[in-house]
């Protein structure tokens, strides 16, 4: 690893963050419920499970609320440096996401978050940086697992493999068997932040327009939310004891205000997903599934 | 006192609550902020500055925030036995609010309630009883100051005094110097209770219905919040040094998803006002005043 920026695989695969305590409550869940866009119908005992903690349909948290456990290690990886990765930090991308729920998360509880680097792919014009978060109950069981793939530009050609192919979880070519749009708010962003990811790009119109944009942007991991709920409500009839994991692809971002289309292929214990928006018809999760069990 | 129910005002006048504490931060007030309905323009840095801790017009707290510091007071109040008061919780209503805010609120604070029975008045129909609810700092100075009138039916004739005449606040015959409309989400009330009153009567289709509702109603100081921020942008530039004190009464209810329309009049350092929704043309919030400095 020569220069200011470079990768040594040896050094950085393998490295364990420091473990992350996460407190959460009722409270805490319901808040991410709403910051991506549950209940649709506040009358619907169906959706309003997830925001109302005496519902008659009984509270129930979302499993993709588990994506929120690690977001501190988010920020000391864009704080921008680790052992064998020198980056600049402005030029991370969060590539890919899956989360893995075995049991329904419990309503309130500790959970201690223990991310380490998975693996490390030289993508030529970048490196992809696979971190593996599994997350623990008081008693050491499983609660969840995250992965996340970073994208780092500028810091490619280190002569390190090229990984698995990314090619995966295409949709059928027949027309697909459910579809849910739904409009975010202006303020969806700004809701969504309150779940922990409070980076300036999703609320300060500045910052926003030094990053390339007219102004700032959805979480990519809201939208994420978004086309989870799409799952539950088509396949799962709101249970998330069904919803095993999901994997996506952030392909482009999402603007809040927009309407999200999510469509989704039934294919036996898979669903594969794609969301767009209405307005300008880009996919913006692509690549993506949810195995139910 | 008599029977099951009823008034004993030399024991009940001057009863201390237990004091609470209450430890908020930025999360918490943007919150708040959020559930009130700001900002009504996410691009606008005006209203950012509730809800974006880095926000570049700096971050402020909403004054009305100060509502929510005795929330669990009035728990206590539901629950429906205090000394020389007995009553039936159900048939308690938030007839009047006041909130008192000297200095702007910091940003992230602990503050100590300590709420006090003020006065006991004989309505005839019920009693008036108005709780006082001085909230201090880490240095006993003054935060905020809140005066909740509750009113509860069934228990008045208990030969008292019949206190002040509530006919204030009456607003000029002309047209209002100022209207601003802003829509509620059907969401609203879903996110107003995660900042402590969680009554299900704002949540539960069922409850509501035995409350004689069609659906869940909005909490009375959420609109309270919305007709604050009317006077903020109105005639204070969004800057919370300017609003010193500001009182309603709760006329009727409001459905979240239902547009209130809040007219004011501008009488020297005072602002009079009153809130009605568009759809129903009902007034919600009357006998409304904010007193600048």
């Amino acid at each position: 690893m020569a220069g200011d920026y470079g990768v040594d695989p040896d050094q950085i695969v393998g490295y364990a963050f420091e473990p992350l305590a996460i407190r959460y409550t009722e409270r805490d869940a319901s808040l991410y419920a709403l910051g991506v866009g549950a209940p649709a119908d506040p009358l619907d005992q169906d959706e309003l499970r997830f925001v109302y903690e005496l519902s008659a349909a009984g509270f129930r948290v979302l499993p993709t609320f588990a994506v929120t456990f690690p977001t501190r290690m988010i920020d000391t990886l864009l704080s921008g440096s680790l052992p064998g990765l020198r980056y600049n930090p402005m030029l991370v991308l969060h590539g890919e996401q899956m989360v893995e729920v075995p049991r329904p998360l419990p309503a309130a509880t500790v959970v201690t978050a223990r991310p380490k680097v998975a693996a490390v792919y030289d993508k030529g014009s970048g490196a992809l940086v696979v971190i593996d978060v599994p997350c623990y109950d008081e008693n050491e069981a499983l609660v969840a697992l995250n992965r996340s793939s970073m994208f780092i530009r500028g810091i490619g050609g280190f002569g390190g493999e090229r990984g698995p192919s990314s090619e995966t979880n295409t949709p059928p070519a027949r027309p697909p068997d459910a579809v849910i749009s739904e409009r975010t708010l202006p303020q969806q962003a700004l809701l969504y932040r309150l779940s922990g990811d409070i980076n300036p790009l999703h609320a300060d119109p500045l910052m926003a327009g030094l990053a390339g944009f007219d102004r700032p942007i959805l979480h990519g991991l809201c939208t994420f939310g978004y086309a989870a709920r799409a799952v539950l409500r088509a396949f799962c009839q709101n249970d998330p004891a069904r919803f095993l994991r999901m994997t996506a692809r952030f392909a482009s971002h999402v603007f809040p205000g927009e309407m999200l289309v999510t469509e989704m292929w039934h294919e036996g214990e898979r669903v594969l997903l794609r969301t767009s928006t209405a307005e300008r018809g880009d996919p913006v999760l692509t690549h993506a599934a949810v195995d139910l069990q």
